[in-house]
C-alpha cells in the first residue's frame, strides 16, 4: 500500500471523498485478500504493478487534514478541497471551451453546466483502470448526450487514458482525429459507445447495466462477486424527450436494475430555447411510475456534496436503478451566454471565451491543466492498474474453484468461439421437411445457445411469431437475471440499442433481437448505430416479404432489403431454407465487427437441392446449372433469387429446363459478401456475357439492375403490398414461376 | 324535429342516454337556430334531408320510458337499456369473431374486449354522418390498436356506412376488399388514419386534435363555433410500451389538448402473455406526469354507466386531454381463450366460436345483426345526416358574416389551392447569392405560409438549424393555438406520426416537420405511412450529407436517399440550389395524395445556371450540353449529379469542355418523377447509347447503376462518414471535380 507519504496535497484532499464502489463495503471481501495471482490468458491485460488500493483509515485522513492544513494556502481542509474541486471542474470546462473554439465547432455548453457532477462522478466514484480501457470489470460510462463530448474527452485526458492526449484535444473534430464530434467507441478507448443520435446512450446504458446483472447472476459465487460494476449515464432534455428513453427506461425499472445510475442534466434549456416550448412534463414523476429510484440535486453548479451525496444513496438502492435529476446552468461561467440555446452547439467566440475566463478566474493558456489538478488526477493511473489487478488476482483464484464457469466468462470477455462451435449448427437434406425460415432460425438460436456461453436474445412482445424463444433457458427477469430469454415489449428501438450496449459490454456477449421485418424502421436508428460502432448484434427479422399476407401493407416490408444493402457495414442476409438460414447464422456469429439482419419468412418453404451452408459464405453461389452437362459453356439465362423466390426461380428453371434450356440457378443471400468476393469469383458466378439475367426477389427491385444489367429483367414489388391470403398477392402482383419464364425467354 | 312516435323502442330506449357533444350544452348556440341555408361548394357534401337533433326534453324522456314499460318484456327502462346494449355489444363482438373465423386470420381478442367501450362511445358520443364520412366538422375515431381493425368495420357496418356492407365484413381480409388486416383510410372510408404498426395512431389522434384545436383558434367566432370536434382513440398495451406514443402524449399534454380523449385497453395481456413479464410501469402515474387528465374504469366488460361517466368527465375538463384506462378482459366471452395471448391474433377455431356463441347466449347464425340492433343503430342515419345539415347551415351563416375567413376555411376544408399561389414561391438568377438550400427552403416555407391557409409545421428541436420558423407567425402553444409553429421537441417520430393526423384532417391542411435527414431514421415508420396512407407531409430535411462536416458519422446520412428512393410513393427531392428548391416545393405541395422529403444543405452553394423550377416537375433535366454548339449530336460524357453535388459535376464540365469535350450536366433532383416521366423523355435525357456516364452524389451509390449503366461510373460514399470539416470530408472521400473528370475521362 502507498504510504500517505508520497501522496500529494492535491490527492490527500480528494481521496478523503472517496467512497469509492466496494472500496469500502463489507460486501468486498476480495479486498481482504492479501495477495492473488495475475490471470495471464488474452484479452485480460494486466497491470505490471498490482497495488491495492483501499478507503483511507481514519487515522490516515486526519493525516492528510494536517498536511493540509500546514501547507496549502486556503483555510480549511473543507475549503482546500473545494478549491481543487473547483479548479478540476474549470479545467474540464476550459478543455471544453478551448477545443471547441480552436476547431470553431462543437457544443461546449454541456460540459460547462456538467463539470461539476461529471469531475465529482469520474474522479471519486468510477472505477477504470486508464491503460487498459477494456479490463472487464470496469464502471461503465456513457454520455448519453453525446454531442458534449468534450466533457468525456476531457474526462480521459486528465485520467491518463492514452486515447486523449493534449495533441488529440488540440485536434478535437478533425480529420483522423480521436476525438470526433461525438462520442465514438471505435476512435477513442474508453467510450463504450457511440451516442450523439439522443436517447441511444441511455438505452445503451440499459444494455450494458443488464449485461452486468446477467453476468453477476450466472458466474458470481457466494465467495466471489467477479463480476461487480456500475452503469453511470449523463443525459439531457433532449435524450429524455425522445421515446426510446421512455422505452428503455420503462424496462430497466421492470428489470430492477439497480447498479444502472443515470444523471439527469436538467438545464431547462434545448436548441430551440427554453424546455417549457415543447418539454413541460414531470421527468421525476414519470421516472417514479417508470420504477425508478429518483434523487433531485438542485445546485448542480456547485453542490459537490449534494451531488456525492445523491450517488451514495443511488448506490445504497439496490432493487431500482436510480435517476439523479441535477438542476445545471448550461454554459456556466459564460457571462452573456449561459442558460441560453447559443451556448449549445457552438464556439463561444473570442470574445466571450475572455469574458469567461474572467469571469471564473481562470488565467491559464488555452489546454492548459494546472499542476494540482494535474497531480491529484494522477492517481487514477496506479489506482486502475491496482484495480485491474486486484480483479486479476481474484480471478485467477475464481479460476481455481470454479474451472467451468471461469471458461465461459473467460470467453465472454475474450470473445474467443469455442472449438468447434459451428459443428452444433443443423444442416439439412432436400428430404427434410419443408419449414418457415423463422422455425429453422430457431433451431439455429436453441443451437447456439447451447455452445456459446454469451449467446442471449429475445424479441419486442413477438416471441411466438419470430420464433425467437430459448428452449432451454427462462425468462431474464428482476429476479432471474441469470436466464437467457429477454422480454422486450413492444419496444423496437429500445431493444436494439439495449443489444447495441449488451454487444458491446463483452466481446463474447452475442445478442440477438427479433421482431417483424417492416418495424426494423423502429429501431433504425439503433441498427444503424450497430453498423458505425461495430456490435455484432443478430436481428432476427420474421415476416419478411409480403408472403407474411393478410396483416397488410402496415406489416409488409417492400423496400427494407434495399434500405439495409444501402447501409455500410451490416450484412443483410434472405436465406432461402434450412442450409441458408444455418450458413447466415454462422456468418452472423463469425462477423465479430459488424450486425446482421436475416429477413426470415413466414411461410413453409421447401429444403431446396443445391443450397449450401458454405455458398452463403460467398453471399452469392450457383444453386443449379444444367449448362454444363448439356455440353454448352455457359447458361442461356441466370436466374437469381434470394430468400422465398429462390423456390420460384428454382421451379421456373426447371420449366426452362423442359424446354431445352440452359439454365443457372443463382442464390445471391447476401449482397455485401457478395460484393466481398474476387472480381473472378463473381464473374464465375454472374458472367458479364450472358446478358439474360432475371432476378425475383419480394421486394423493390431497386438497386436490382446492377445485377441483372440493363438487358436483364428484374421481378419484384415496386408499390405497397396488399391485404390478402398470401398465395393470392404473390399472382397478383406477378411473383410467379409463369413470370420468371416469361421473363427469361424474352431476355434470352 | 322527429316526433316520438316515430321513434322505434330501441332508439328511445338508448337515446335516453345521448349527452352527445354540444347538444345540451349553453355553448352550442347554434343548436337554438331555427333554420340555415345549406352551403354548396364543392366538397362539403350536403344530406338532402336536414334534421334538427336535439336532446329529448325530460317530457319525452318520460313518454319513452312508459312506451318501453308498455312493450318491452324487461322489467325496467334501465334493464332494458342494457339489455340492449349487451346485445349490440355482442353483436359487436360476434362480427369481429365471425369475420377472424371465416378468414381464419385476425385478431378477435381486442374487439371482443373492447366491445363494450367501443359501443358506448361511438353510439352514445361520437359525432359522424355514415353517408358523409368525410363531413368535416366530425369527431374523428383513431383504432391506435389497429389489429383489432374488425371491431372498428363491425362500428361502421352498423352505424350505416356505405364502405363496410355484409358482404365486405365476409371479405375481411381478402384480395380486393375494403376491410384489409389492419385499418388503412385509403381503403375504408369511415377509418381516418392507417394503423396498425404501433403507437402511430395515438400519435395521429394527437394530429387531428391539435389541427382542430388550431383551426377553432382561428375561425371560432363569439357567436360561431364553426371548428368544434373531439378526437377519440383507443389504444392497447402495445401502443403504451412504444416510445412514440409517449413523444405524443407529451406533447398532447404540454398542448394541453382537452378534447382528444384516449381510451386505454388494460386487458394485462400482450403476444408475449401476460403484461407482466415487460411492462409493470404505473402507466396511469406517467400520463399524470405528461400532463394528462387521467380516470380509470375498472369494469370495462360491463360497466356501461363508469364507461359513459368517464366519457363525460373527460369532456368536462377542457384544458387536458384525458385517458380512460379500461381494464378489460381481451377475448371477453371465449371461455377457453378469454384472458390470453392465444385470442390475441388468431381465429378462434370453429369449437371455441360454438363454446363462444353458448356461453354469451349468442344463437345466431355468423354476421347476423339482430333487428333491434339494426333498428337502433338505424338511427345514425338520419342523425348524422342532420348533424351535417346543421352545421352546413351555421357555415352558410358563418360564411356571411366572415367572407375571408370562411373563404380561408373552405380552402382548408376541400384542399383547393389558391390561385396563383406558385407566384409567391421565390425566384433566383446565377447572379443571386450563394446559400445554404437549408436558409432557401426557410424562404420558401414563408412564402407559402403567407399564401396557404393551412400550411403549418416545425422542427424537431432544430428550428433554428433547419431553418423552418415562420416568421409572419408565433408559436402554436396551449394558448396561443392559432398560431403555426410547431415546436416538436426532441421527438421526431411523434412529430411525423403527429403530422400524419394533421396532414389527414383536412385536405386542405399541409403540415411540414424537420429534422437533420439522418434523423429521419428516428421518424421512418410515420413517413412510410404518409407514404402508404397517402399523407401530404413536406419532410424539411436539413443537414443532407458529410457537407455537415464535423458533427461525424452519426449526424452523416449515407444511405438515406437510397432508403427513400426505394420506398414507394414518396417523393425524394434533393435540390442543388434556389431555383430547385423552389420548384421541389411547388411539387410538395401539388402532391396531395404522397409526402415528400427535401434533403437540404447545411454548406452554402451557388445559384447554378442552368438549372429551372421547371425542370425539377420531370425529375431529372439537362441543365447544360456544349455538344450541339460542338456541332455533335450527341455528348461524349453525361455527368449526373443531385443537391450540392450538382455544383462539382458543372464545374468538372467546365474542366472537361476546356478539353474539347462535349459534355452534358443532368440535375436528378427527384428520381420517382424521372421514372414517371415517358420512355422518350427519359431517353433524351440519358441516351442510352450514351454509354459514359458518371454520377456524383455524397451518398450511398446503391441504385445508380441503373442510371450510370455497366459502363459508367457513379461516384458516392459506401461506408460511414467522418467528423471533420467538410472540405476535408469530401476531398478525402473523393467527391472532387478532379474525380469526376477522371471518371469521365476514363469512361468516354
Amino acid at each position: 500500500m502507498a504510504s500517505t507519504s508520497s501522496i500529494t496535497l492535491s490527492q490527500a484532499i480528494l481521496s478523503r471523498s472517496l467512497p469509492r464502489h466496494g472500496a469500502s463495503s463489507s460486501s468486498a471481501p476480495h479486498l481482504q485478500s492479501p495477495s492473488l495471482s495475475l490471470p495471464n490468458f488474452n484479452g485480460l491485460r494486466a497491470s505490471a504493478s498490482a497495488r491495492r488500493r483501499a478507503a483511507p483509515s481514519a487515522a490516515v485522513r486526519r493525516g492528510r487534514a494536517l498536511a493540509v492544513r500546514a501547507s496549502a494556502s486556503v483555510g480549511t481542509v473543507e475549503e482546500a478541497e473545494t478549491a481543487l474541486v473547483d479548479k478540476s471542474v474549470n479545467t474540464i470546462r476550459f478543455l471544453a471551451v478551448d477545443a471547441v473554439e480552436k476547431a470553431n465547432s462543437g457544443h461546449p455548453g454541456l460540459p460547462m453546466g456538467c463539470a461539476p457532477m461529471a469531475h465529482v462522478l469520474y474522479d471519486e466514484f468510477v472505477r477504470f483502470n486508464p491503460k487498459n480501457p477494456y479490463w472487464f470489470n470496469r464502471d461503465r460510462f456513457v454520455l448519453s448526450a453525446g454531442h458534449g463530448c468534450m466533457l468525456h474527452y476531457a474526462l480521459l485526458h486528465l485520467a491518463g487514458y492514452d486515447s486523449v492526449t493534449e495533441e488529440d484535444l488540440k485536434n478535437f473534430r478533425q480529420w483522423g482525429s480521436r476525438t470526433p464530434g461525438h462520442p465514438e467507441n471505435f476512435e477513442t478507448p474508453g467510450v463504450e459507445v457511440t451516442t450523439g443520435p439522443l436517447g441511444q446512450g441511455i438505452a445503451n446504458a440499459v444494455g450494458l447495466a443488464l449485461a452486468e446483472k446477467h453476468l453477476a447472476a450466472r458466474f458470481n459465487k457466494p465467495d466471489s462477486e467477479i463480476v461487480d460494476h456500475y452503469t453511470y449515464t449523463i443525459l439531457g432534455d433532449g435524450c429524455q424527450m425522445e421515446g426510446i428513453s421512455n422505452e428503455a427506461c420503462s424496462l430497466a425499472g421492470h428489470w430492477g436494475l439497480g447498479k444502472l445510475i443515470a444523471f439527469y442534466d436538467d438545464n431547462h434549456i434545448s436548441i430551440d430555447g427554453d424546455t417549457e416550448v415543447a418539454f413541460t412534463e414531470d421527468v421525476s414523476a414519470r421516472f417514479e411510475a417508470l420504477g425508478w429510484h429518483v434523487i433531485w440535486v438542485k445546485n448542480g453548479n456547485s453542490g459537490y456534496d449534494d451531488i456525492r451525496a445523491a450517488i451514495k444513496e443511488a448506490k445504497a438502492v439496490k432493487d431500482k436503478p436510480t435517476l439523479i435529476k441535477v438542476t445545471t446552468t448550461i454554459g456556466f461561467g459564460s457571462p452573456n451566454k449561459a442558460n441560453t440555446y447559443s451556448v449549445h452547439g457552438s464556439a463561444l467566440g473570442a470574445k466571450e471565451v475572455e469574458a469567461t475566463r474572467k469571469n471564473l478566474g481562470w488565467p491559464f493558456e488555452p489546454f492548459h491543466v494546472p499542476e494540482d489538478v494535474k497531480s491529484h488526477w494522477s492517481r487514477h493511473i496506479p489506482e486502475g492498474a491496482a484495480l485491474e489487478a486486484e480483479w486479476n488476482a481474484k480471478f485467477s483464484e475464481y479460476e481455481e474453484k470454479y474451472p467451468e464457469e471461469a471458461a465461459d466468462l473467460k470467453a465472454i470477455i475474450t470473445g474467443e468461439l469455442p472449438s468447434g462451435w459451428e459443428k452444433a449448427l443443423p444442416t439439412y437434406t432436400p428430404e427434410s421437411p419443408a419449414d418457415s425460415t423463422r422455425n429453422l432460425s430457431q433451431q439455429n438460436l436453441n443451437a447456439l445457445a447451447k455452445v456459446l456461453p454469451g449467446f442471449l436474445g429475445g424479441s419486442a412482445d413477438l416471441a411466438s411469431s419470430n420464433m425467437t424463444l430459448l428452449k432451454s433457458f427462462g425468462d431474464f427477469q428482476k429476479d432471474t437475471p441469470g436466464e437467457r430469454n429477454l422480454r422486450f415489449g413492444v419496444r423496437e428501438h429500445g431493444m436494439g440499442a439495449i443489444c447495441n450496449g449488451i454487444a458491446l459490454h463483452s466481446p463474447g456477449l452475442i445478442p440477438y433481437c427479433a421482431t417483424f421485418f417492416v418495424f426494423t424502421d423502429y429501431m433504425r436508428p439503433a441498427i444503424r448505430i450497430a453498423a458505425l460502432s461495430g456490435a455484432r448484434v443478430i436481428y432476427v427479422m420474421t415476416h419478411d416479404s409480403i408472403g407474411l399476407g393478410e396483416d397488410g401493407p402496415t406489416h409488409q416490408p417492400i423496400e427494407h432489403l434495399a434500405s439495409f444493402r444501402a447501409m455500410p457495414n451490416i450484412l443483410m442476409f434472405r436465406p432461402a431454407d434450412g442450409n441458408e438460414t444455418a450458413g447466415a447464422y454462422r456468418l452472423a456469429v463469425l462477423n465479430s465487427k459488424r450486425p446482421s439482419i436475416l429477413a426470415l419468412s413466414r411461410q413453409k418453404l421447401p429444403q431446396l437441392p443445391g443450397t449450401s451452408f458454405e455458398g452463403v459464405a460467398k453471399g452469392g453461389y450457383v444453386v443449379s446449372d444444367n449448362s454444363s452437362s448439356m455440353g454448352r459453356e455457359k447458361p442461356d439465362v441466370i436466374l437469381i433469387g434470394t430468400g422465398s423466390e429462390l423456390e420460384i426461380a428454382t421451379k421456373a428453371a426447371e420449366e426452362l429446363r423442359k424446354e431445352g434450356k440452359g439454365v443457372r440457378v443463382v442464390s445471391l443471400v447476401c449482397w455485401e459478401l457478395f460484393d466481398e468476393q474476387p472480381d473472378e469469383y463473381k464473374e464465375s458466378v454472374l458472367p458479364s456475357d450472358v446478358a439474360a439475367k432475371v432476378s425475383i426477389e419480394a421486394g423493390s427491385t431497386f438497386g436490382w439492375e446492377k445485377i441483372v444489367g440493363p438487358a436483364g429483367k428484374a421481378i419484384g414489388i415496386d408499390k405497397f403490398g396488399a391485404s390478402a391470403p398470401a398465395g393470392k398477392i404473390y399472382k397478383e402482383y406477378g411473383l410467379t414461376v409463369e413470370a420468371v419464364v416469361a421473363a427469361a425467354k424474352e431476355a434470352s
